[in-house]
């Protein structure tokens, strides 16, 4: 089921009620986007929050003994189409994961050394494409684009041999900061409002071959996609748990009093065409974050650069330590080298008419917190 | 002169009137932007242009006869406060200057292949910081960041000791693309509006730390100025000129059958503290790029990527051949090696207080196009 805010907002007992009466004062379900309200910060959430949990509590009468209410505004998640949640002024993609770090350094640059030596320092980062990140369900086209030259041949042009998913996770920012203002590491949880689950969508010929010296461009920019419902950090609370011991011991700025990761399973399948089931390629988990979220937060305006409500902060691919946990193909298949076996269907990287789903979900003791799906299914390049 | 658009489209001539009798049909003057303008397209950029040409020519009454309409319109440029132009979904910044590639190779990897051999077979281009995008006169924060460790001590951490200009134009993007489907690259002159100035401040020592292997992140996001006014291609038809001859010849979707750049002279300046007139530091050329801007803009669409009205992309800094014309310090000075003489100010990099001005103005036979300033003044860091 899904809430509708906008039906909600209009009743008397809601915001167009008079001050006073108002169950909530954000401006929740009124604006197009959710920019303005994760902009209020953490006391709006909150009360918001508390005024929803009310709502559908069995003990408020408001939804409960209001039949019309009720039925405009509660609808069947199949009757919905969900949207972007923020309007995005800047997606930033991040690089997290050790192992992933670890991986793809192995992989491109050989295995001597294979974490550059910065990685340990700073939370590695790029801007990302704001334009092209999509809602759940959106399809990709396999991009085109130019790869590596072998000896004698001229650089490769045409559809991307080498189509890969990762699997991140990403912060949609709150209030954030004026630029040339930092934000202090201990701080920064209030500035972000909470996570959604995220395909960057990548290629890998395309990359290798334009990723140097300034990093990873048209293997990107052609499609990134969110989960359509942000989960806030207050809700993700009770799944907090230890973050990696770091060393070198970050700089000061780095060094944060509450150093925590969430515990948040990850999941992808793959549903080649023709096929009835999607199959099981990884077993992840957010806690696999060697920097934090407010590591990476702090580290984005040490510089004095303005963060905005709404933009939004990948995690990068969240691999594991086990190879069955590796968070894309590059890593699973080794660069294509160990193909996958997905039920009689053998992927190197993803083909046209393959959906990939990915899932995230805490486990409480007598309630899960899940985070909707985050799917697309790959359609042929255009000529 | 700055001519008020808002109050002409109120006047009865104008936007307000009935559409026959309209001057224009454009909504320029009544957005806050120049996002719907720009995303007209050429058709409506050519009326626009001839309307306001016609209404400051000796000719025509409309202004010339209506006292009162031309002291709310036309105002001293000094009396008026210059906004951004567009609102900016994404900012890219292309790495277009041969000269600048080999001397930044040079000096960041060494005289041995200092050019990176996927340079002469596509237009690099990271994507910038949209949020840090200021007008000129916006003062710049000197940022705080990390900087390369030494043998045996740990990496650097304060205010940038390496703060730098980056001289550079930039396309404002017309209409764009929908996500998924490319630009061709001789259509690509019909989805630029036109170019503004720009200065890509630079932050060398937190960029060499942080830029292996994603590109340059905190090292220039803390701020990029560019220049109020969008001087339209248009507006510059008059000073094409053939762009370089390219070797080895593109691959087909970046052959273009007009391959032009522009001349436009360019200038910096720099003003110390508590001097009484900017000195000159550079005189470069728009003609200085390898990369034409049709060909960036074909680029960053082959793969899908969508382009949106008022999109930002940066030539990248355009150095030219000669000592002289090298387009920032880092050039100029050898990474600090050979410090410019600025009358008595020594430089290798900007100090707190330097105001940096851009010029750019191509020479007609009896008038000149001018780009407005791109200026900025460096603050001292926020301990
Ligand atoms: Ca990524
Ligand atoms: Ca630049
Ligand atoms: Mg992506
Ligand atoms: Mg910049
Ligand atoms: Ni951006």
């Amino acid at each position: 089921m899904s809430l509708l805010l906008q039906e909600l907002s209009r009743s008397p007992f809601f915001l167009a009620a008079p001050k006073p009466q108002r169950l909530c004062s954000s401006p929740i379900g009124i604006e197009p986007s959710l920019n303005m309200f994760v902009g209020m910060g953490r006391p709006a959430w909150k009360e918001a929050r508390l005024t929803l949990q009310r709502l559908l509590s069995a003990e408020d009468p408001t939804l409960r003994d209001n039949t019309s209410l009720r039925e405009k505004s509660l609808l069947k998640m199949n009757e919905v189409e969900m949207l972007l949640p923020t309007v995005i002024g800047d997606y930033t993609d991040f690089f997290s994961s050790m192992h992933h770090a670890k991986n793809c350094g192995t992989i491109f640059r050989g295995p001597e050394n294979p974490i550059p030596v910065n990685w340990f320092h700073l939370p590695i980062a790029y801007h990302g494409r704001a334009s092209s990140v999509v809602i759940s369900g959106t399809d990709i086209i396999r991009p085109r684009g130019q790869g590596y030259p072998t000896e004698k041949s001229p650089p490769y042009f045409g559809p991307t041999q080498k189509l890969d998913f990762e699997l991140e996770m990403a912060a949609i920012v709150g209030p954030g900061n004026e630029l040339g203002k930092s934000i202090n590491v201990d701080e920064a949880a209030d500035h972000i409002f909470g996570l959604v689950l995220m395909n960057d969508w990548s290629a890998r010929d395309i990359q290798a071959w334009e990723y140097v010296p300034l990093g990873p461009f048209l293997g990107k920019s052609f499609g990134t996609t969110i989960s359509p419902w942000i989960v806030t950090l207050d809700a993700l609370e009770p799944f907090a748990c230890d973050a990696p011991k770091q060393d070198p011991q970050p700089l000061p700025y780095l060094a944060e009093s509450k150093h925590i990761n969430y515990d948040i399973p990850l999941e992808v399948w793959i549903k080649p065409a023709g096929h009835e089931h999607p199959v099981i390629v990884t077993r992840s988990n957010f806690n696999n974050l060697y920097w934090t979220l407010t590591q990476q937060l702090a580290h984005h305006t040490i510089n004095g650069c303005n963060l905005r409500p709404g933009d939004l902060l990948g995690t990068g691919t969240i691999s594991g330590p086990e190879a069955e946990s590796f968070g894309c193909l590059l890593e699973l298949t080794w660069n294509g080298q160990k193909p996958l076996n997905l039920i009689g269907a053998a992927r190197k990287f993803l083909e046209d008419g393959d959906e990939v789903f990915f899932t995230a979900c805490c486990k409480g003791k007598d309630y899960n917190v899940g985070f909707g799906s985050c799917t697309g299914k790959v359609l042929p390049a255009i000529p």
